[in-house]
């Protein structure tokens, strides 16, 4: 990098962050790739704890997506070993090298199994990841590790983000007070299907992996699935949530489990949370768009058509100049190939209904559109009047910004 | 529009036009949105000409595309009529009407079939366009028509263009000589499904309008949809090819016929042709790019990949940035969904291998290849791998002047 980006307008500040009783986690200036700041994250976990996880969708994964994929079949963590500034995709025999050695390095100072291990790594693909870097730090920054890390872990998964981003909760199940806490990295190469990048959350409740993956994968839908930067998806995205079990919970042996109720709504909060943030600070974004559509022959069609209508540049750079240009909407709703009818689609800015059955709105008055577009939470709404399918999705404005950070990343 | 555009830096010159016998038209300034400039195109064809066209696969296409999709049934044509400025386009009932009053005087004048004119329009959507701004002009710009009109047409369909577009080859069918003669306009909104922009072609080869058809659509999946701008499909998209038999070359019946080879060449050349200067008139682009993928396991697959590489935003900032940041190439390679196998995967830029079989090849020297980034023609080759498939596209770079643009076209 050039130089520091300047911090998101749109930024979100750190809320104030507890413990998870069972975590502890650091980071440390590797020296991975920037100077002057922390690129090595670790965290490791009491033993018993469970651990899910999702990963990006890419048919060319970095290595350490499929050392983790492959860790995740026992269903057990003792630590994550999280690396910014290289993503190892693309390396070659030399990448899986680098995870093998870095597991293997973490699993003898901690005693447990390499793939109770988990891996991640972010950064510029294509460039050998040296594994020694890594083991060689890994000493000194186990012996910093806190139940208080997190902010600094945080921290130290950044690579274009502007801004660190984490989440709390807390809540009960069966009646016993638990915490979920997680944090987040991701301002680029941000889109479906996936994480879209990376994510780790925590949770001192005990819940076996199976139902940790079931509240998982549900909530990333409508979540870090539902986000989009740049349409663009990235090798090394992968979101995992780890359960230490320290919360002392009665048992729960389904994600169905009524129990689970307020569980199931603080960690979609969380997972929410931290998606948007990484919106947020999308590169270049001066403004968050959340995207509404509802009237779709499915929920599967309207989200193709909320994605179509989220992806599109001509509508990103029109909320970027704060101009309602809603004959953009139609356009995107019209190339994406799902049904709609020009003449049931209505169009709304800010809440202001603009356009419908296949004309401008009878009487519209643009000067509270004009005011919406000002502000930095645009709101489209869009009911093609077909059917009961919804979708809600988010992403950003697509400005100079964008441009400057993306024209010169490697240089 | 704010103020003029700068010609685009990858600008071609237009070529030294002939005539087609047979076709007459000429441009006038009808006021419809733009002062001191053309704005309305007319063109007329002598009793007898055949037709063929491609139109936007959009959901939401424009009143005009549906008159036209409507009056190419009847595979004749007389006259076409295009305004730029206003795309007519989720008028209601409204554009409807503007397209019957226009094609209704046109015919009155002409003494046609009111369904033998073909509208088409360009510019902002959602804006009624008065009939009565077209009708009113007719009168005037059919007494100026002229066979010698060809770069007046060319200029008057302009909006965001920089450049008039034209192309002419001149081939022989059954010993007879036959021109081939198209404008087109269009920068931004340009991706496929479709035309992805407007563009009319002339030949004075006698051909009915089935064989024109099949040689038209044909062509374009080579050429105006292999192009891609930004990803975004215009509701207006339309490729019109008439034919006037003034040549007076045998019947050809079917368009398998041997005596259509050079007549096949030659309007695949004039429609390459005319979609490479869409290209390189893109919103804001410095440089022309070529992304070529073999070894997929089908032709459309090879296409998915292409296309995914040529909409990239990162890719495009990348290539804007004269870097050549093969790793955002990988990553949409991986992010398409399509059969792909890392290891076995691998990228050239300027025809340098970078990275073959999962990582960057031994020994890659990055000397050439950054100099051919320097350059304003950029080649990617992409190889799988895994089978025959290939497909070639074409896109340019997103820049600052994308954003400038598209960030205040209305204002």
């Amino acid at each position: 990098m050039a130089k520091p980006l300047p911090i998101s307008p749109l930024a979100s500040p750190l809320p104030p962050l507890g413990v998870v009783r069972g975590v502890r986690l650091g980071a440390i200036a590797a020296g991975i790739r920037y100077k002057g700041r922390t690129d090595l994250v670790l965290a490791e976990f009491d033993e018993g704890a469970s651990v899910a996880g999702v990963f990006t969708k890419s048919k060319c994964p970095g290595a350490p997506v499929d050392w983790s994929r492959e860790s995740l079949r026992n269903g057990v963590a003792r630590a994550l070993v999280v690396n910014a500034g290289n993503a190892n995709v693309f390396t070659g025999r030399a990448g899986i090298e680098t995870c093998r050695l870095t597991a293997e390095a973490e699993a003898g100072l901690a005693g447990c199994d390499a793939h109770e291990v988990f891996l991640a790594s972010t950064g510029v693909i294509g460039e050998v990841l040296p594994a020694e870097r890594i083991t060689s730090a890994l000493p000194d920054l186990r012996a910093a590790l806190s139940e208080d890390g997190w902010e600094a872990a945080a921290r130290g998964i950044m690579t274009t983000d502007t801004f660190p981003k984490a989440s709390v909760r807390q809540v009960e199940v069966g009646g016993v007070a638990v915490t979920i806490q997680g944090i987040a990295k991701g301002s680029g190469m941000i889109a479906p299907d996936m994480a879209t990048m990376l994510s780790f959350i925590a949770t001192d409740a005990a819940l076996p992996s199976a139902v940790l993956q079931t509240l998982l994968s549900e909530g990333v839908g409508r979540s870090f699935n539902a986000i989009t930067v740049d349409s663009d998806t990235s090798t090394s995205d992968m979101v995992l949530l780890f359960g230490t079990g320290k919360a002392g919970n009665a048992p729960v042996t389904s994600a169905a489990d009524p129990a689970l109720s307020a569980f199931r709504e603080a960690l979609d909060a969380v997972l929410l949370d931290l998606a948007l943030m990484v919106v947020r600070d999308g590169e270049g974004a001066t403004k968050q768009i959340r995207v509404a559509v509802k009237g779709a022959v499915s929920d599967a069609s309207a989200r193709v058509v909320a994605m179509a209508i989220a992806n599109s540049p001509l509508v990103k750079t029109a909320i970027a100049g704060e101009d309602a240009n809603w004959g953009r909407v139609v356009m995107a709703v019209g190339k994406c190939g799902e049904p709609a009818d020009r003449d049931r689609l209505s169009v709304a800015m800010g809440g202001v209904t603009i356009a419908s059955e296949g004309a401008v709105a009878a009487g519209y008055d643009e000067t509270p559109v004009v005011a919406h577009m000002k502000g930095q939470d645009i709101e489209i709404d869009v009911d093609l009047g077909l059917g009961d399918g919804v979708a809600t999705v988010w992403t950003c404005d697509l400005t100079h910004g964008y441009i400057d950070i993306n024209g010169s990343y490697r240089s």
